[in-house]
């Protein structure tokens, strides 16, 4: 069993590559909800949305978001009609928002929820929300406190960036199953997601934190950084505002007290050297995937560096 | 001011008519909400939102239903994941839905989201719910009982009929403004609707219809029934099961308690000079409302009984 820790847009793309090498009952997907929110009354969990979409075949490539060819006809009414319309939600989207909600209402948890949908979508994976408690990714900017939608979607991630926390961390409790997948996989893998407000809210739930610790599987990351910029989105100005070099460093660094391997660009080849010790290996080769080639090849070394690691221990336990 | 009281079908077309006549700050428009149903999680009101589409010109023509040109692709993907699709909701009439539910789960009553969603909407008329309390239709068939649309629309009204009830009439009380409305009108025009399923749950608030027999406003109502045949839908059936003679006469018993005018057609002039007395007075015309020209002659029509009234009572006032 291989267990990813994912946020929407990078991680997504990552999962499409891996979805056309494992088989998806071999797969568990543990994913960030710290950017979730209530939207036109509707219960909205944007990085599950994408893992769903992802492994159904449903998402948009174009956009990297929500369901291919959609339409927004909607979303035009609801503007015309004064509501926001900033997060743009298409018809066919909005049936998977109008199910989770449903569910919800009926006092399902959004675990439960999450399953039954990927259920209905025909999806071979498990999908598990980081937790079923709110954790709240907030941005603090120098135009206030920001929920993570509203400075990456309405703001455009233009705001100049202090700090992020996540609020409800503290109390949260990892989403059932998430715990024992990442103690007895084979692999856990943290997706080239940003590692501050993707892969950031699943580690701020403690317990998450603690089993990638004590887990006897492999953890690999997937750098989102190739020389000292994000292959996209916010990344790097939100490293850089948590303290966190922009670069396969700051990665390292995020991850320092779980990582075995980083798997970085061939452009970071010299630095990762240099980040290598003991406990961490450093891979090199090409993370970028503009192409379906791309996502497969990435995936597929992701994959080679779990079985050298097999090899090499079940050769540490021959000798 | 003139006070409509209609349901969906019927009577849109006959409000369509009309606002080309009156300007719609002088109409108040009643509307059953017998056939309110929960449907994904939100609340949908399907007649008034038939004359929030008629006032505010979205209103599907070809349909007589829903909003004009619309598309229906969340209902696709809903039934793709397992959900029921017989009801009918395009993309942009589920924006009305999903305003509607958010303002309610806000806390507002239905005539407080109603009158939100109609000042959106750009309308000038007041669009009064009969009641903010629950009056569901209950349709008593051979195959058991069956909520309205669930008769009406999944079924096609091929189940045979024995009796109607409206569940939660006794305890219902009418909507804020809509006795004072009868009570203070110039004329009451009950549209060419349904007596049993669309004007019946109306009456079947008390008040309201005490109300009716109390207004010294005219009360005119225009007949749904040409000759023994309903213009549309099961209201012959409808008539039928419930004792009503299925003819302009059933139409005159449903209301016979207040009505002052019945607007009949031509074809039911001889019927009609039976059922004169000297509380009601029947009018003939063309009711069919086949094209634009003739809802404006229907409108047109109706009104100048209104005027006939008015002159005969101011006349009876100087004698």
């Amino acid at each position: 069993m291989i267990v990813v820790l994912t946020g929407g847009t990078g991680g997504a793309k990552f999962v499409d590559g891996l979805r056309q090498l494992v088989p998806q009952e071999q797969l568990t997907i543990v994913v960030n909800t710290g950017d979730d929110l209530r939207w036109w009354g509707l219960s909205i969990s944007p990085d599950i949305d994408s893992i769903l979409y992802v492994l159904s075949g449903l998402l948009s490539k174009e956009r990297g978001w929500g369901v291919q060819t959609d339409t927004f006809f909607c979303l035009q009414a609801m503007a015309r009609y004064g509501e926001p319309s900033w997060f743009k939600i298409g018809d066919r989207d909005l049936a998977v928002h109008l199910l989770r909600s449903q569910l919800i209402a009926d006092g399902k948890t959004l675990s439960d929820a999450t399953d039954e949908i990927a259920r209905r979508m025909g999806i071979g994976a498990r999908i598990l929300p980081m937790s079923n408690d709110r954790v709240e990714t907030r941005i603090q900017t120098l135009s206030g406190e920001l929920g993570f939608e509203e400075y990456f979607v309405k703001r455009r991630y233009q705001d100049e960036v202090f700090s992020v926390r996540f609020a409800g961390a503290e109390q949260a409790e990892p989403a059932p199953g998430v715990v024992e997948a990442i103690l007895s996989a084979d692999a856990v893998i943290l997706a080239p997601s940003n590692p501050v407000t993707s892969i950031g809210p699943i580690l701020s739930v403690l317990k998450i934190r603690q089993a990638l610790r004590e887990t006897s599987a492999e953890v690999i990351a997937v750098s989102p950084i190739i020389g000292a910029v994000a292959v996209s989105g916010p990344a790097a100005n939100l490293m850089a505002a948590t303290g966190l070099p922009v670069s396969i460093a700051g990665v390292a660094q995020a991850y320092q007290d779980f990582l075995d391997v980083l798997v970085v660009d061939a452009v970071d080849t010299e630095k990762g050297k240099e980040l290598e010790h003991s406990r961490l290996r450093v891979h090199c080769t090409n993370i970028m995937m503009r192409t379906a080639q791309e996502k497969l090849n990435l995936a597929r070394e992701v994959l080679s560096q779990m079985a050298c690691e097999a090899t090499a221990q079940s050769g540490a336990q021959v000798s």
